[in-house]
Order: C-alpha cells, then sequence, then structure tokens
C-alpha cells in the first residue's frame, strides 16, 4: 500500500510499503477513508533528525474495519470505525476510568514498530478497546467532524474538561490553532459564558466566533494579558485552555488565570518546566492536562456530531490525496492550511 | 505589648512594641490567648536580610476580642475567635467562593504595615471577614486543635483538597512536618484508603500512623519513588499532598503521582517553576493549590475538633511563653521540636 514516510525535517515523502495485516488475535486492520496532519506532525516536521529508514506518520483517522483477529468481539468488517490517536485495551483500570492515553497496555501510533494512519490502511492494536463504531455510511457529509473524534475536537474537549470550564464561567484559549478552535466549541457546549480566543489569524477567529467565541485577543505577550484582564473584569478567566505547547503560551496561561481558577494544557510541551511556580501557588491556580483520552470523549461528543450541534469537521479547509500530503505539511507548517484532511483512496 | 521581632536569620528578639489599636472602622483587636510558630517562619529564620527596624513576626492565632470598630458588626468583645493567617473582607467574590486568600482587600499578617501575631495582641484586619468566632472558654483543653484551624490544619485539608482525595483514593504525603501530619488526618476525613506518609522522624511518623497513616516511606529520592510505587500496585498514588515546598519534593510529588492523580502544593514554593513538564503532562497529573483559605475550612472542621473526631493539636509538641519564642524557632529549625504553642499570657 502507499504510505506517508518522514525522513527528516521537512522531508516527507509517500511510498510502497507492505500492506498491514493482522499479527495479533485482538488486532484490527482498517482501511483508512480518511486521515489528517496534527498540529504535533509538525513538531517532527521541524525538527526531526534524518534517518535512513524515516518514520511512518499519521494518527488520525477515520475508517472501515478490512479484517479482524480472532480474539476481536465488539467491531466486524465493514464497520466505519473512528480510530482514536493512541491505542488502548479498553479493559485496564486506567480504561475503565476513562483515561485511555494511561492504558496499561496501549501506546501512539507514532510508526515506530506501530502502524501509522496517513496511508491507505492501518493495523490497529486492541481493535475492541481502540476503534469506536459510528452509525452512519462512509459517503457522509459527517466524515470531517466524525474525523476530529479521533484527536483534534477530543483534545479541545480535553483541554475544556481539564480547565474545568462549567456553565457561567469566562474562558479563555490560548492558540487559534484546530485545537484552540475544537477547544472553543468545547467551553460553548460546557456552557461557558465568555470565550476569549487568542489568536492573530483572521480567518482562524473569525471561526472561532462562528464557534462561539465571543471575544478576540490578537494582541501578544504582556499586552495580551492585559487585555484578558480588562475584557475579564479585572480578575482574568476562571478556565484557560493552553493549546499551544510552548512554554510561552504556558506563562501567559497562567498569567491570565484568575485565582482559583485552571489552566487546561493539551499542547505537547515544548519546555523542560512549567514556568512560574509563585504566581501559579499564589493564585492557588490548577494545572490539568495531557494527552486527551479521545476515545473517552466520543461517547458524549458523537450525538452533537450526529444530529449537527457541533461541526468540528470546519477546522479543515484543504483536502489532500496521499500524493499531495508532502504539500500538506508545508501549507500547514506555514500557515496556510489551517488543518488538512487527507483521502487515501 | 511584647511581641516577637525578626531582625535577621536567627536573630528573634522579644520586644516592648505599643499596643495595637483600632485604626479602621472595620478592625477588631484581639488578646492572643495562644500563638503558634510556622513552618514559613522558618524561611525568613534562614535568610531574613538584616535590619535596623525588624520584621514582627506570627500568623496564626486563637484570641479574645477586645476591642472593635464602629462597623463591626458579626464579633463582639468577649469572643473567642480563630485568627487565620490571612485576613479577609469576607464580602468580594472571592470571600464568597471560598477563596479568601484571594480577597480582593486581603492579605497576610505579614509583620509590614499589618500586625503580627507572636505577640500579646494582633490589630486584625477587617474583624468580620477574618475572624471565626468559636464557641468554647479560653481554658478549654480544646484550644492546641482550635488553634491548628488558623493555618496548619487547614493547609493540611487544602493539600488533601487539591489533591482531590476521595473515598478509596490511594494517598501520599510528602514531608512528615506539620502540615504534612494535618494533611493525614485531612486525607482520612476525606476518606482515603491508603495513607503513605513519606518521613524520617520516627516520633512524626509515629504521631501520622495514629493520625490515619497506613505506610511509611522512610527512603528519599528515586528509592522512595520506587517504594511508593510499590505500595500502590505500580500505578502510584491517586492524591499527593506537597507538604515542604522545596523542589526536591515537587519532583517526588510528580513521580509518584498515579496518571490522572492530582497534586496539591501548600509548602510555599522555593523553587522558580515546576520541574518535570513533561512526566506530569504524560501522565495526566494535575498541579493545584497555593495559600489555603483556612477560613474557609474552619465551618467544615471545627464541629470534627469540637467533637473530639479529630485531634490536630498533637502537633504541636513544645509550650512556650514569649520569652521562649526564640528558643522555640531554634528548636523547629533543627527540628527538635515538631511545633511550638506560644502562651503569651
Amino acid at each position: 500500500m502507499r504510505a506517508t514516510v518522514m525522513y527528516a525535517a521537512g522531508d516527507v515523502r509517500i511510498e510502497n510499503v507492505p500492506d498491514p495485516e493482522i499479527e495479533e488475535p485482538t488486532d484490527a486492520v482498517i482501511r483508512v477513508v480518511r486521515a489528517s496532519i496534527c498540529g504535533s506532525d509538525l513538531w517532527p516536521y521541524n525538527d526531526l533528525a534524518p534517518s535512513e529508514t524515516g518514520r511512518p506518520m499519521g494518527h488520525e483517522a477515520i475508517g472501515v474495519v478490512e479484517d479482524i483477529g480472532a480474539e476481536v468481539r465488539n467491531i466486524k468488517q465493514g464497520d466505519l470505525v473512528v480510530m482514536p490517536f493512541a491505542f488502548s485495551d479498553g479493559t485496564c483500570a486506567f480504561c475503565h476510568e476513562g483515561l485511555h492515553t494511561a492504558c496499561v497496555h496501549g501506546g501512539f501510533f507514532d510508526g515506530y514498530g506501530v502502524s501509522a494512519a496517513q496511508a491507505e490502511a492501518v493495523r490497529v492494536p486492541y481493535g475492541d478497546g481502540t476503534l469506536y463504531p459510528v452509525p452512519v455510511g462512509e459517503d457522509e457529509a459527517l466524515l470531517p467532524s466524525l474525523l476530529t473524534l479521533s484527536d483534534v475536537m477530543g483534545t479541545g474537549q480535553h483541554a475544556a474538561v481539564t480547565a474545568r470550564v462549567a456553565p457561567g464561567h469566562r474562558v479563555a484559549v490560548v492558540g487559534d490553532g484546530a485545537v484552540g478552535l475544537c477547544g472553543v466549541i468545547a467551553a460553548k457546549r460546557l456552557g461557558a459564558e465568555q470565550i476569549i480566543i487568542m489568536g492573530r489569524h483572521s480567518d482562524r477567529v473569525e471561526l472561532a466566533r462562528e464557534f462561539g467565541a465571543t471575544d478576540v485577543v490578537s494582541e501578544r505577550g504582556q499586552e495580551a494579558v492585559e487585555r484578558v484582564k480588562e475584557l475579564t473584569g479585572g480578575d482574568g478567566a476562571h478556565s484557560v485552555l493552553e493549546c499551544v505547547g510552548t512554554g510561552d503560551a504556558m506563562r501567559t496561561a497562567v498569567e491570565i488565570a484568575r485565582p482559583g481558577g485552571a489552566v487546561g494544557r493539551v499542547g505537547v510541551p515544548h519546555y523542560e518546566a512549567i514556568p512560574a511556580a509563585q504566581p501559579l501557588f499564589y493564585k492557588n491556580v490548577t494545572v490539568g492536562g495531557g494527552p486527551a483520552p479521545a476515545r473517552a470523549y466520543i461517547d458524549e461528543l458523537l450525538p452533537d456530531v450526529l444530529e449537527g450541534r457541533i461541526e468540528p469537521g470546519r477546522v479543515f479547509d484543504r483536502v489532500v490525496g496521499l500524493d499531495g500530503v508532502p504539500e500538506g505539511y508545508r501549507a500547514m507548517n506555514e500557515r496556510e492550511a489551517l488543518k488538512v484532511m487527507v483521502n487515501p483512496s
């Protein structure tokens, strides 16, 4: 089959690789209906060390079950399924608690030893625990929004949940990427009264407004902090969704949090430590978050997607075939595209 | 009156100072029945820069109301009151939310501009909002436990609450000082199934066991981490109470937290940033805490104290008069005394 392999920063190729096959009796193999490029794929796109073997890419997909191992019970050939970005056995204590990204047998579709999703097909460990069947056909207009349940919408939801968004809360979203925009959707769903999107791309903040953002802060650094305080009556936001992953974003998030508030961080941290132990402490601000248990959130988000109450699929502003994937990386990296959907067929 | 003034690290003196008086119509003045030396007083005891004027010391007290300003309504002369370590107006949004340490008009009894408590009397800003009348006389055997409601027991409670202790939880307490021991009491009250105290002073861990600790870890560093993991079935603790305030303690707290767990930190942070952003993130561990809203917790803790269900006053292992305060600092600093109570009369 054809698949995406990254050989070094900026060097993304589409290659012929062996078809994935059932290796364990708990495996499933899915044909990829749609995959996508994740903001986190841009980190290796900018810093992957060159290698001879390369790294297969992609961890967000929706697909059709092609084959299942002998022990798979909950899904069958032909089912349309969401493939969350982490695989999980569905049976351990963490899976039962809804923290599938801490599954004791789980892991990530990182391409190292495990399959990857910007490809025609994927081998999925723990098919029963990992894949989530959805009750629609593969030619539905709902595909983009269903695809977001594999990662970006679940990640925005996780930011909102760990930032403890609740009815009446003032919420600030740091970052206007696809995760931040899904964070706006999540905050609105959870009853936020005010949603401040912090970003400077006019098309993205426009979409954020359509998703429910009430205010836009396009300033940066200390000016942005002052502006958010001004917009929140001087106190800061009850809930801050940190959707970037840099030390600067985290510092801003802590500074704009209201005393007693919470920061939910879902951007993979590209910093060594959480800055500002002291303001954080004196304000009694809580910092939570991490890799989203996207699998767990599908139960709650799917009905809203199916019934059209939320449309997170609108974050996709470009669709490419596999051949277009390298260009898709470039466009996302240069912020020409917000988020790229891949149709491998 | 006589009061405690610190002039430099290690230089604690008892001096004659002007009697405190009502300055604002919302003030109260209390005669101190019992005060105490706080673990946080040991930071200046070790690093206060020398000055001519000195710093009046003490922020934990129980006292009798001697005088009130014209606008004070809820307390009257002769009431026995707990004086939490922060003063608060009792009327702002934060006070209503139970985060009195973020009161917009509040502050700390730090001796700079405001009164301090290791003295015969204290001027208390916002008498109505700050002081908590208790329905017992001043010669009661309950005084030590009531005194802990001014800080150390409320702080242990805050560590447990922000670490999200709940029935059935495995809990670890980093630090066997008075706050850690009160954290054990709080964790037990909140239904913890397992309470691991991390400390190496045999008398303190013995008291921790009497308060409800089920396990003791006296190792340090990586050995301590391994030992806690072993005791918690390999996963770590759901709730970690960080009751020290050093970077090492915080690092340990993060490492022993179970995925999805929470760290409640109440030790004043003597580090610049929260270490280990990455393990914290990948484990989805939440970090919360800060200066405890001791005032807010009295509602919940007082009945247990009055009815003898908890005895946090047992953390006091030495009682001194004002003349004994300098020696009390020395003894606490050298870990000869766990916590020192001051009887100024």
